[in-house]
């Protein structure tokens, strides 16, 4: 029988889903409350961990305490810091020819300037991490950009004085998300944002439809999760006037209540299957 | 011509001498301020980048900015990222049969306070980042750590909320750090730490001897530059009363000048010289 | 009648008894969560406003603004912000000839070095502001000095890095609360701290009794009141081995639960006499 | 002869002509950089103490340390305070029914969301603590409101996080700072902010000319210094299209370099003679 511990801090219907689906399929799961329990450097716990804390730290140290036993991650610590980071994420991507949009990068305020200057406007600023469309602003005019640069100058964070400044795909509020497992698209579905955001995160009450895949699209999502190395990736994609695809972010611990929703694919289902058929080998 | 840039925040004298040895063997040096300069992703500026900022997040995503344009970067961004770290770096020294101390790692205070009553004391605590023994405590007594709970909740950055719990390797006061370039040690040197401070850190006020390299520390440091993918790299070891070496930390963008007086190497000439003779290949 | 505005932002049950009593008094009470109802300066709600927020700033602010429309607050703005900023209570106390710890006060880690080395050790180190002995050390040695000077320069708040460096009065692990209520004491308390930490607040785990008033008690705790020009006031009182009154700190926000479980006195009822007879004038 | 103690942080050309002109009228002058030298409670250095720290913290316990041992310092502690933090001075001067622009306070992101909604548009956003204009913002849409609400959320500091929401008057980019000595007005000027930014401050780059004098202005501050118990007290005044006056903040730490070149008059001179007259007495 296969033993499965799930990683976890704030459990959601994902977990929830997760821990049925395993169970059912025979594995025995062990859940661990990261918050609570102190994980032991080198310790074998199970033959997999399955990582799903939602604060992304927690998510990569959980993973790299696991696999420090040789334990088999999913995600694997890598692959979640590198999902989890957009610069690292987007050098990736952009190293291996995918399209994403013009991204520039001021880690000082200096730079800041410079690069704000030079980039056309609308432009879009977001921090290296961050999640749901956090700190994610679309910038039009200098007063709006003074602002956010002295309230990025403020936060402690090293890694949120950092600026991304990015080409405005117009998509009309409209994004496609894929969900790669195991190096295959489950699936892919659309969210449209809500008509005072012009983020499409599901989280800040946008609608999510089901998405017809297609060969570009399948090729393109599958390539990201290879480059970063991951096991169960959600690809986040912008979509221009002209059909044209960007990849926009990745992550490495998807939420899929939407996705499932949306497409009736049951993903916990599907990820519980990949976790004991590849651990049994 | 080779093209080399040398990125860096703050120019020391490693960057000075870096410059110049890279200079004299006819290379054609481009210097970028990562404060001034914004960096453009996709955007090629010379064969090599030697990466240099004192900063951790601003050294790595100036080597993935580079690396993203496909120029090489010493070191790139994973392994400079990995190496600082402390939860990623000793997670893969563990799942590798590398010594290391006794870690536990707690990313909650109720965590941590498991992690701390399990302990035996006295117990090192600091948090993954951070360098030059910043926020590494000794931690003695419940009042000590008390204190140290407090603080850490109260900053703002995740990743400083989160806790390694390390066994205390009496070392007397002593480490050794090796440099690896290559794949090949370019020589040790042992830092005997200041009576008042028992972290060994030269910044600290520490001196600095040459140290008599032996198989097993060949071994061990070119292994642990392997392990995340660096070039250049500085090993820090911890060595008990009886001998044993513990990996205590990996640097991806290694200080070299105390390195450089106790050992008579010119770690910046070899760096030259490694990086224009890899990058003709 | 008399209508009473209560504002706080988490109920506890000091502020349920201040609602019933004032209610059985036959006052119309007005409740006012202030983290959900914006504060409009001029704007009058009420005859008497009573400020029970536990956030510090939170007080100052619901006080202030009741003010601005000329509507007396209990307690005043005025006497919130220097009961909580030990710096400004104890240069009153410290004028009017009050006796308190001998206290010196650093605005930087240079000058904090300087007071560290000038102290007899133990030290008692805090910053001005905090409540329930947060962030409240006693320093014996060098390296938890280090530990905590590191610390305090890593937090955001620039209140927070000023240290107030004081003398440790040796009371056995006890003091006294008095309470001190339009210019009258109300009663007395002693806290016994828990055997585990040298602080005595209760929120720490300590126990409480009686403790018997005497002239000097009272003339002191109604002087500290009239210093800050506080209604309802609680002065905390180090107690030496050799019976000397040492003033520690005042709340313009009183706790009373454990008061009035200790002494048996209905803190609410009296408060909600004295806020309705004076308001009747 | 008058000893006088000038305490500072980082000197600037103001620091240095009160020490001129003190000496020049025959003063004793100290000098107390308060980031090197521990101020210790009760304890006497001078006659008077003026209080010139750029830092408003610092400025603050500066004064306080000094009047603990029953010295005058200008400004004292209260005055630095309460000027120091926009609602305690707004709320004095709402009460004492001096024109103030409308002023909202939010003391969470709840009643901000509500406060705004609430509010004319556009809308002055700000934080109670804070110089030259930092962290204010002209708010005219929602998008521009959701970021800086999910920004100042994450601010550390609890007092950064309380949103001021104030009416913009609209002034054509123009102020008027008037300065009080002693209850008397020194004279006046007119700030006119840079083309680009509609803040006005003279450290954002606009410009400054003398203000002509007339009753009201001259009324008008002399009860705002009183009102705040200040001695030396610059005076920010917003003029609206109608010609009619709204105090916007006072400064308990004048900064006057543009103030001397906009009108001629030595400020440090004044300053001077007033704090030896006084001490005299």
């Amino acid at each position: 029988m296969v033993e499965v511990e799930l990683l976890y801090d704030y459990p959601r219907l994902e977990e929830r889903l997760i821990i049925e689906r395993l169970r059912a399929r025979g594995a025995e799961v062990t859940l661990t409350n990261v918050n609570d329990v102190p994980l032991v450097m080198g310790e074998r716990v199970a033959d997999v961990a399955v990582v799903r804390p939602i604060s992304m730290f927690k998510a990569i140290y959980a993973a790299a305490a696991r696999e420090s036993a040789g334990t088999w991650a999913v995600n694997n610590a890598s692959a979640i810091s590198v999902c989890g980071d957009k610069v690292l994420c987007l050098s990736r991507m952009a190293a291996s020819g995918i399209r994403i949009p013009r991204t520039v990068i001021a880690v000082d305020s200096r730079s800041a300037e410079q690069a704000f200057k030079a980039s056309p406007k609308p432009v879009v600023d977001k921090p290296p991490i961050g999640s749901w469309g956090r700190l994610v602003s679309l910038i039009e005019d200098e007063r709006t950009w003074r602002t956010i640069l002295e309230y990025r100058s403020l936060l402690s964070s090293a890694q949120l004085k950092v600026h991304l400044l990015q080409q405005y795909v117009e998509t009309g509020g409209r994004d496609v998300r894929v969900i790669v497992l195991g190096g295959e698209v489950l699936g892919a579905m659309e969210r449209i944002g809500p008509p005072d955001d012009w983020r499409t995160n599901v989280a800040l009450g946008g609608k999510t439809v089901p998405y017809k895949l297609n060969g570009e699209l399948v090729e393109t999502s599958i390539k990201c999760a290879e480059l970063v190395g991951g096991d169960f990736i959600a690809v986040d994609i912008l979509v221009d006037r002209s059909g044209n695809y960007y990849v926009n972010e990745l992550n490495g611990v998807p939420e899929f209540k939407g996705f499932m929703e949306a497409t009736g694919i049951d993903v916990a289902a599907h990820l519980a299957g990949f976790v004991l058929d590849r651990a049994k080998r």
